[in-house]
């Protein structure tokens, strides 16, 4: 419950329609994709910098957390309400304030959905590079609070790479102004890269400059399917040091190409047991050159084939069905999203086979093998407490592989609640410290999604 | 000079050759090429991290101002001891830790020279795409701590984008370690970036861990001469508003093309009043296409010719003499590097033209046009005092225009102490406020690089 006296100024501020406070209405903003509930006590619709810095400014006064979100898609648990508060909804922000292709640039409020940028990019023959699965449905601003990267961060980056400025309103209600207008600017700084994958501990995004990329000419689909995961790995490395990037390189082990056989019965041969689907793009001149580089690095004993592919919406259908298909069959997986050196995949997907054989769990990995972004999901049963040990025991341990290699815990998911606990195998209490002191520079009350990204004090 | 238990302590670190307190030997590190003077008290070459942690440790204790530097080569004062203290020169840590082309990574020493990444990078087939036009003499740590962009920016993104992570010592001597060795990474806030273009204020930089992009296959150079300066600035807007991206797009006024005819009297047609320098770089099946969508965007009643080149190196020789013969005419000249929207460059450079007039100082404007940075230099002689200010009033009325155009006063050179007067141009109050609040978290006793980058207090 919101103390009476906030509750009394919100109500100046916000008409009914966008201040909730009855459960049955808070509830739909208790959870994200991981699943976790925490319902809070109420949910804000705010249509302005200034509404934001004035709710930002009652909850310091009265010490109730306030949680920003978008659309809810994170996996990592970054937009719960766990301690309660508000639920700050930027989704009714949806303007796009300017589109200015002589200058690849859009502006939008933090509520516009990542495809409404892509359409009103399109027609002026741009795109915003950073594809979340979620895009039809996520926001920028939950992109830019996760970095959200998706298949193509391969070839163009994750979203830190693609906005050139932001507005916000900090932990204690300043409007700030962060990067430039243009593609090179160096003064003062960089608080814009500060601020993304940052998961709103430091400051509420409510403007976004966005950086548009040219469309490709032409875009080519290629699957390799191999008899063997290690084959398919080496394949995997040979073509990452080609000179030509593709514009996504992604992995299906032997269980994920399991999930899409049960959903689509005769796309896939019997014997393939690890696959990629490669996409190439550029100007039709270019992507024959590639596509021949590509095949030749797909050679192996193992592999069935390898081959240009008519249908390419179909391949993305099918590499998309797979979180969802994975949730129908284990609503409460554990879904990683490891990193690590491209040329040490097939040692680390070697070492999740023997985990999962030790720890005698059932796992599927797939993921953006160019980048070395592998989704590691451990399929238990959350009500055989023995299953649960054994996955957490697993999971330590394949963090402690990922480290060892010298990847890093998460590419595009954040820490937000479900990571960290772990994020000290990785970040040294130094660095971690400076982060805390970072944070209290922008939200010294801790009012900002506290709790998130930082390991629990000892 | 330094109180003499700190020169005890030192000595004790550093043996005599990496430890300078004859004023002779500190004096080749009193100037960058902003041409000021300042004589630092020491100069010390570390070698290793944990000396810097010591030093920086012992000027905390005696409050002595610490200065990293590279090469010296910025034009902003950014390394410039002007409240004395120790120079802290990088120059002697210049081990390539480890050149890994299957992961497109070199990690490096701040103080290996630019030139020494590309040759070590070359023979795998990789380039590391920051290009400042002093690569041959200057550093990755300078690089690092400027965002150093270059005339290649405009396709490949300036230092920022290129690098995955970093090591760096605080100004309370914590050792950190931020970003990861991968090309995705979101655990913590993005303490690399922030770092990057900090200019030695918040942190020493101990080994960066850069991102290779492989070379092109090809590269060719196109001029475009123009009869004035409005149908070349015409010219640019409408290059840039082609998909293809040239790999560096250069202009040159009036004023540039004369310097150069000094230099090469026959290089340059005589009636060339605006000028073009393009690469373009791809792969060789690309690349006839690109050039002839950028020949046509050249069209114009005022084109003298537009051609590919024969000799692509006479071409940047020219380019780069730019900024030494400028040194020669005017030496005292005050050179900018501004930024505008490319779309607005035309509305710019005209401005530019009428406050040269009403002012009648004499300019000379060439630079990155693809990004919109141009570098605004105003040729005074110093010993001139109404000129002198003239050319203060003028420099606040270009850099209102900038910032009217929705520019940056900066896209390469940095603030350091040359434009420090001019950042509330562009930063509110809020925003450098909070600035200065992280400074302060770094390095709560000011001795890294006191008095860089932000305003003197009023």
């Amino acid at each position: 419950m919101l103390p009476a006296d906030l509750s009394a100024h919100l109500d100046r501020i916000f008409p009914p329609e966008r201040f909730y406070t009855d459960p049955v209405d808070c509830y739909a903003y208790a959870y994200d994709n991981s699943r976790k509930i925490f319902p809070p006590d109420a949910v804000l619709f705010p249509l302005s910098a200034d509404e934001i810095r004035q709710t930002i400014l009652l909850c310091n006064q009265y010490r109730v957390p306030l949680i920003p979100r978008g659309r809810g898609t994170g996996t990592a648990g970054g937009c719960l309400p766990e301690f309660g508060g508000i639920a700050l909804s930027l989704e009714r922000m949806i303007h796009i304030m300017a589109i200015d292709p002589a200058n690849r640039v859009i502006v939008v409020q933090p509520g516009v959905l990542n495809q409404s940028v892509q359409d009103a990019a399109k027609p002026h023959g741009f795109f915003w590079p950073p594809d979340p699965s979620s895009a039809a449905f996520s926001t920028v601003g939950g992109n830019i609070a996760a970095s959200a990267g998706g298949p193509h961060a391969v070839k163009y980056g994750t979203t830190r790479e693609h906005v050139l400025g932001l507005k916000a309103v900090t932990g204690v209600g300043d409007i700030i102004t962060t990067g430039c207008y243009t593609t090179k600017g160096v003064v003062g700084y960089d608080l814009t890269r500060l601020l993304i994958g940052s998961e709103g501990t430091l400051a509420v995004i409510t403007e976004a400059t966005l950086k548009l990329t040219a469309l490709p000419n032409a875009v080519t689909g290629i699957t390799a399917h191999y008899r063997d995961l290690s084959s398919c790995a080496a394949a995997i490395v040979r073509i990452m040091t080609l000179p030509q990037l593709p514009s996504a390189l992604e992995f299906l082990d032997a269980g994920s190409l399991n999930l899409i056989r049960g959903r689509y019965p005769d796309m896939l041969p019997a014997d393939t047991h690890a696959m990629l689907m490669i996409e190439v793009d550029g100007s039709s001149l270019d992507i024959a050159e590639a596509v021949a580089a590509i095949l030749a690095a797909c050679q192996s004993s193992e592999l069935i084939f390898a081959g240009e592919v008519d249908n390419i919406p179909a391949l993305w259908k099918a590499r998309k069905a797979l979180s969802p298909l994975l949730r129908e069959i284990a609503p409460k997986k554990i879904n990683e999203d490891v990193v690590v050196p491209v040329d040490t995949l097939p040692q680390f997907l070697t070492g999740l086979t023997q985990l999962s054989h030790h720890y005698q769990l059932h796992n599927v990995n797939f993921g953006h093998a160019g980048n070395g972004n592998i989704h590691v999901n451990l399929l238990i049963n959350p009500d055989n407490p023995d299953e649960v040990a054994r996955a957490e025991r697993c999971l330590d341990e394949v963090f402690n592989l990922v480290i060892k290699l010298r990847g890093t815990l998460s590419g595009e998911h954040g820490i937000g609640s479900e990571k960290r606990a772990f994020i000290t195998k990785e970040i040294d209490a130094s660095t971690l410290n400076l982060m805390r002191a970072i944070k209290q520079v922008f939200d010294p009350n801790n009012i900002l999604n506290p709790g998130k990204l930082f390991p629990a004090p000892n």
